[in-house]
């Protein structure tokens, strides 16, 4: 990246990332080129058109043009929307993604996917687009509380159970905050390996899935019950890896034992959720909204085994409800 | 097309297209597959965020799912703001263009660029995405107004001007609602033709934009004076294309007699647009906003004769006032 190829450079943070990131990211900026910070309220509940709008309004306001560069500087809300925005400004400009949380690490920044929720669908406006650059620099990570710090932790679990055992079996050994930076570019590859097979998840990359269909309609559910305190992305994760991973054993012969070590090692670092017969009910009915259902099936992504995922599994309805038994145990 | 390899169908129109237009095609597909229709208002005030909002809505609700298919019937604001829409709902669905107005099927429904308004400023979101077909139903035309049939005829001579004498030429003999069905297509093949060899538009595409840069900086000035009874932008951009003629006859070599020959051809149609001393100043304000200026550079095409264009020039600020006083003359 050169700063003469690009007429202005904007730098997207919220007041969490614009307090304990920006000084030091832009201390090194400084003295490459000027940039404009543009400021949007943290949380998932403001990863939406409204806040686009602010952001393309601010960047016009900014006289932004087709050769200004976007940094995303947050964690996935910010690399998410900031992606979104910067590849419709104008019909597209460049972005660089700068994760500062773990989850957007080794997840959000990851592949390409921007987007935005609807409502309370999570991600139903996007574009795929890949960034120029991702910059990862491990030191924010300790800015981080731990149940962020965990619930990108979750993700890497979930590289392992779907491509790669060592790397699960690496990651039962960690504490939260351990130096992990070899971990971390481990994970990434294998997202990207995988992503980089098939882009635009026409197959392959559906394995990432894993946990995520369960997972998001948990996810839009409590965001929608409490819109201030939702669960985390990743501990919403969590519970959907437990109940998918029980639906693995009931249809793609996931072990028993096998099954008792997920949900074991998930359950030893992150509290469970409270379902109750309610919650239940609601987050069956957000499944058909999911975005990956096509034709009204419901697809899921299972295991055979830990490291080894199947896509495109139909599940009857009558497990979901043992699948949640068997999470409440 | 094969209905089978999409799970639903819903066809945007707005309240002339659907009363107009659908009617006559939806006959033709009933036997082949079912269809939801989605309705907005018309109008270029209408093609905004709000708006895609309101579609992106009735998408979900109407349970749209990654392999539904979006047929765009109408003219430029429709095929724009639904292949803007399609593009970004789940991250993109596929979409069918089937302008109606002789400007879509000309101009807006070919080249992939889709896009909405931003408060004042034209097209400043979107991508770019091909649509899967453009459906180019010349019958339609009969449901147009005299203005709007001059719209797009506008847009057809500017092919002429910058690429093809002939088709100038063969322009010049035509008076509103001939059958022009043969210069349609050559039209919609030079822009093909042109946009082909640079589709986001790196270079040569700019040539398209003869006539636009002052021509939307003219029509986005009037939107904002009366919203609701604007220019069309065959209007503006006729203004636009006689402005930068005189531009071009000053800085690129067009002949006195082409400059003539073009400002006598377009005043012979169209209406003379009115500017005060106070519209003026206003209009060069927005011309710094214009998506294409990079560097606050304003960059313009201009002719070196008819069928010629060359891009990437710059003009001195002295010389506007000196052009629209050409034009009122």
């Amino acid at each position: 990246m050169h700063s003469a190829n690009y007429s202005k450079v904007f730098i997207l943070v919220d007041e969490n990332t614009n307090k304990h990131c920006l000084p030091q990211f832009s201390a090194q900026l400084d003295k490459v080129f000027e940039f404009e910070v543009i400021e949007i309220e943290s949380g998932e509940a403001y990863k939406n058109i409204d806040t686009c709008t602010q952001v393309w309004e601010a960047l016009s306001e900014l006289n932004a043009d087709r050769r200004s560069l976007m940094i995303n500087l947050g964690g996935g809300v910010i690399t998410d929307l900031g992606g979104f925005v910067a590849s419709t400004f104008k019909r597209g400009i460049d972005f660089i993604n700068v994760p500062t949380s773990l989850l957007a690490m080794v997840d959000a920044s990851i592949g390409g996917k921007t987007g935005v929720d609807l409502d309370n669908l999570k991600n139903q406006i996007g574009v795929i687009q890949e960034p120029v650059m991702v910059l990862v620099i491990t030191p924010f990570l300790r800015t981080l509380e731990e149940r962020q710090w965990l619930s990108g932790y979750a993700e890497m679990l979930k590289h392992g159970l779907i491509d790669n055992e060592p790397h699960w079996a690496a990651l039962r050994q960690v504490m939260p905050f351990d130096d992990i930076d070899d971990l971390i570019r481990d994970s990434i590859e294998i997202k990207q390996g995988v992503v980089s097979k098939d882009p635009t998840e026409k197959g392959l990359r559906k394995v990432l899935n894993f946990g995520h269909t369960l997972g998001h309609a948990i996810e839009s559910h409590f965001l929608q019950k409490d819109k201030y305190h939702p669960l985390l992305h990743g501990e919403a994760i969590i519970a959907g890896m437990i109940l998918e991973s029980y639906l693995s054993y009931k249809l793609t012969g996931l072990s028993t034992d096998q099954l008792d070590d997920i949900k074991n090692t998930l359950s030893k670092r992150f509290q469970k959720v409270e379902f109750t017969d309610d919650d239940i009910e609601q987050i069956l009915k957000l499944l058909i909204f999911d975005k990956k259902n096509t034709h009204g099936n419901i697809n899921f992504v299972l295991l055979q085994r830990i490291g080894e995922a199947v896509i495109d599994n139909r599940v009857p309805q009558s497990l979901f409800n043992e699948a949640f038994a068997y999470y409440k145990e």
